[in-house]
């Protein structure tokens, strides 16, 4: 099942039920009218979600519309918790060795895992407005999951079920400001502004067998201003979402309608390419001594696109341009 | 005004108007029934509800009822944002003195802040469910701010308008994390589980002359297991409400309903005491060579109280008792 939010001029928006094939839509509504209700009610209202997205494949459900990413939000539009993990350990590890970080402690057994920003998730063709281009704009490609409520002290092995729905992201970076504050000690800030998601979430079992193991087993394909960035592959997931779960939730609970992010796809094969700049800049590093590759500049664009063994889009294409935040 | 959230059932709980001497209330519904939907329609409801206060405190609101601080969720019983600061520098370098930490950089000049959890604040009389004794369990006491929508780069001279109400929060820390969590440089994730929040959320104006300068002027009272801990006073918090909200606002819009805090309450003059054991055994340790108190026990009380000059409660207290999350 897809489900996606549209813009109706409220903060949560209109959910909707998106056809397999992201080309129609129909309200969800009377059965449950944003997603952070349905997810703090998922038991009961999945069923009649269920029969309306299969009616709406079968092209039988009335009062649909033809689908419009222009016109989506965020699937979740705010979200009362996102954390976000760095679970692709050879993203790590060449920003280790390319610039010369410190190795971070257990960094092979423990997930790093960031609390960001939730309350401003924007959609997957908005502009991203940004205060300077001095602060080191990037992209990150991301896959997250949003899961209903989670007991404090849920293991990896209990975690599978809390998983409802899958997503996309774009976790915008301010390259300028992570060194220093990663090195403060409380964590990244002013370097994590609003992230952007694909236009639709999808339930697991769309994915088929791509979903295992707790990893989108998935090509990421990126895009920079149009042309080829990468295409890692989200199998290569080094802590499972399971984990990432159990993680977040050693110390306490997390409550329905938490969002929880891979970290920047990343494979060891660098003929796949990265799904951030940075990366392409340590593997630049690497290769030549110093990065070639620039940071984004103010009307650039990037796309993303989970596409399955078929070729088609699954989560739709995020497609945004940074802007200046002053103009 | 002040205004409190009770529990019915929900998630949001029912939003309510509390007298001056916190001993009554009034529902707040028709004008509006839920917190978050009051900061986000700020201007349009306050002058109501401000009616409704004075008419509450004059003994002539109908259908006024006692408030019961023992059914009350935090005034915003989860938000999409909590940035909590560490803008009490005393705090920071008692540790680093004590401890042997690692100076922050620029520690006198850019305002320490993480982003924390917020789907899941805690009421003032809620018990503290936590997983185990050995991860270091402490109290913090801190002042707190709710804006409305602030725009991204808001300075800190834009910034007084945008605080719609004071709170006062117990943010529960796990000590045995937060080195390990800092060093690793994703900032605190497990060190940092649900924050508790005292019975009412307040107007500016209503602490009178003990708001300014975007500072609490006011002492808190902090009491361990009955016993006297500490009274820091607010007024000498080092980076203001004000400039705590430019940084959070740097490079991002700050939605309406993001809670920023104040970080731990701290004094330069010993005699003061402390609002977290951390701070106390760091004390202890510059005058005995090592830490003399324990963290808390399960079955352990904390209160936390505000008082005006003639020794009245702002915000009523916090008074509650840390609990294993298993029994």
């Amino acid at each position: 099942m897809k489900l996606g939010t549209l813009e109706n001029g409220t903060r949560d928006g209109m959910l909707v039920v998106v056809s397999r094939d992201l080309r129609r839509a129909v309200r969800a509504r009377p059965i449950v009218s944003t997603m952070q209700d349905a997810i703090e009610n998922w038991a009961e209202v999945e069923p009649s979600l269920r029969a309306l997205y299969d009616a709406l494949n079968a092209g039988t459900a009335p009062d649909a519309f033809d689908f419009d990413p222009a016109a989506a939000m965020a699937p979740l539009p705010r979200a009362y918790q996102w954390c976000d993990g760095s679970a692709f350990l050879n993203h790590g590890r060449l920003m280790e060795k390319a610039f010369g970080i410190a190795p971070v402690p257990d960094f092979e057994t423990v997930p790093l895992m960031y609390q960001g920003a939730s309350d401003d998730f924007l959609g997957p063709r908005a502009d991203v407005p940004l205060p300077s281009e001095a602060h080191g704009i990037d992209f990150e490609g991301e896959f997250a999951i949003l899961v209903d409520d989670v007991p404090m002290g849920c293991t990896a092995e209990q975690a599978s079920g809390h998983i409802k729905l899958l997503l996309q992201v774009n976790d915008v970076s301010l390259r300028a400001f992570a060194p220093a504050e990663m090195k403060r000690g409380f964590g990244f800030l002013q370097a994590k502004p609003s992230s952007s998601f694909a236009p639709v979430a999808v339930t697991p079992d769309e994915l088929g067998a791509a979903w295992r193991d707790g990893r989108v087993h998935l090509p990421l394909h990126v895009r920079w201003n149009g042309e080829w960035f990468g295409h890692p592959h989200g199998g290569e997931m080094n802590f499972s979402f399971h984990q990432l779960i159990a993680h977040a939730a050693l110390t306490r609970r997390l409550r329905a309608g938490t969002v929880i992010g891979s970290g920047t796809v990343s494979n060891a094969d660098p003929s796949a390419g990265s799904a951030c700049i940075a990366e392409r800049r340590a593997l630049e590093t690497l290769a030549h001594g110093k990065p070639l590759s620039g940071f984004m500049r103010f009307g650039d664009t990037v796309h993303m696109e989970a596409l399955d063994a078929d070729g088609h889009s699954v989560f739709g294409a995020i497609d945004q341009k940074v802007v200046s935040a002053r103009s």
